[in-house]
């Protein structure tokens, strides 16, 4: 199979654009998986990418074709070979796996809510990929449904966020450029705020029911308009001598202790009803 | 005052080599601090560092050189000026801040402990350095004591990790190559492996006193030994569609459930002494 070696194909400079730009990804409505794992999830959701793009290492190796052959069987979508020098320059890791797909981002389906717990969960300003990915991760594995993110948080759809993300991405409702404060005020629900000047703390309140957090940007946190959209603002007590969380890793505890309480409003009524 | 623009200068030629390697900040017992928040906590615990290394533009600004002035005060560490382009090449992000500090990496203080509970936390071959930050932060906003680490975990005192830890390194103990089988049988206390096949879940037992929590590899996850050398097998309960979570946000939900209990035991006692 022949092997692109230069910068200026044409899919090339998709890629780098794609790689590099939020405002090309929303343009054109693609994006790139990177790495076979995501491409994996992808694929048994929502079918096969439109065009997988391999490093020529990566293609050489037996395994890796053996992969491909067993995700996408007899029928693979078309694969591009690039060299690997080329490869590394669009990868924005510095070493790379070798394997990107191109995809079209999923279209916003409105569903209706088979779900018996309504759980949103609302980002304001969220700046680091990284950040966002993971509590996307960490909001697929507690059971949230729809999260909203503000005119002013890193793209969700970026490379990057969707690597974070492990595929979370696509078990989630992701409204962006949301009014955030519009959203809270609608919400029929508990929409509670984590600050660091609340005197509530995460434990003392229930979060049993239809419930919304809204997390903050990871350094000036939650807007002053945000904290008065809320019905609740808590804090999440830190025994330690330090008192800072990352922002995925306060989502998560938060997340999780809405999980608890539900499993526990769950037991006690099942031994109510014995 | 002198700008350094040569690659081959000895000083930018070490903090290339301490960006870099594992085996030179071990060798030497340097590391680099990157931004003015953690050079700050670092200051407020342990003291001036070595020497501050700013961009050229950095030093230019006002601002930055009256934040400096309130720092350290009348006797700031000595400050070594770099052009713009190299300080580019020397860090590892794309858009530096503009400060690095040079520090020795502390001395692990054998303590004897004051406080009440235990908490310790055993990280098995952890590769990432966001992952392994914010894991570190996490466990100090949490209370834990001591972190141990084993052989093949990414290196705790990488300017990556310390990024993350955002200061956590230096409220907590951190064991360097750890044969934490040894550890685990030694801990008076529960030892809590977190792994996928557990048949018990995070809620459901008890985590008041002497806690230990194993955690693995983000890929494979902990090793038969581990699993094995600990009293409890978790897992925590996920009622989403996908089944998975980041390493750092796994532990954070566990860290925070223990604070969780800790608190709830304590005020049940207040109650029943009433």
């Amino acid at each position: 199979m022949p092997v692109i070696t230069s910068r200026d194909h044409p899919l090339v400079k998709q890629l780098i654009k794609l790689e590099g730009s939020a405002q090309y990804r929303k343009k054109t409505g693609l994006t790139l998986l990177d790495g076979i794992n995501l491409i994996q999830i992808y694929c048994s959701i929502l079918g096969k990418p439109e065009n997988l793009i391999v490093s020529e290492s990566y293609y050489e190796d037996a395994d890796n074709k053996h992969f491909i052959d067993i995700i996408f069987g007899h029928k693979p979508p078309k694969i591009t070979i690039i060299s690997n020098s080329l490869f590394r320059a669009i990868s924005p890791v510095k070493t790379p796996i070798g394997i990107l797909a191109l995809i079209s981002i999923p279209a916003l389906k409105e569903q209706a809510y088979s779900r018996k717990v309504v759980f949103s969960v609302l980002l304001e300003a969220i700046q680091d990929p990284g950040n966002l990915g993971s509590i996307l991760r960490s909001a697929a594995a507690a059971g949230v449904n729809n999260i909203y993110l503000s005119k002013h948080c890193t793209d969700a759809w970026s490379p990057k966020t969707l690597r974070a993300g492990m595929g979370a991405h696509f078990f989630l409702h992701i409204h962006e450029n949301s009014d955030l404060k519009h959203i809270a005020q609608q919400f029929k629900g508990t929409v509670i705020a984590t600050s660091i000047q609340a005197s509530k703390n995460l434990f003392e309140i229930s979060l049993v029911g239809p419930t919304a957090f809204i997390f903050g940007n990871e350094g000036a946190g939650l807007s002053k308009e945000m904290i008065q959209a809320a019905d609740e603002n808590i804090v999440i007590p830190m025994p330690g001598k330090t008192e800072s969380l990352n922002a995925a890793a306060a989502a998560a505890i938060c997340f999780f202790e809405k999980v608890r309480q539900e499993r526990d409003s769950i037991l006690s009524s099942n031994i109510g009803t014995k």
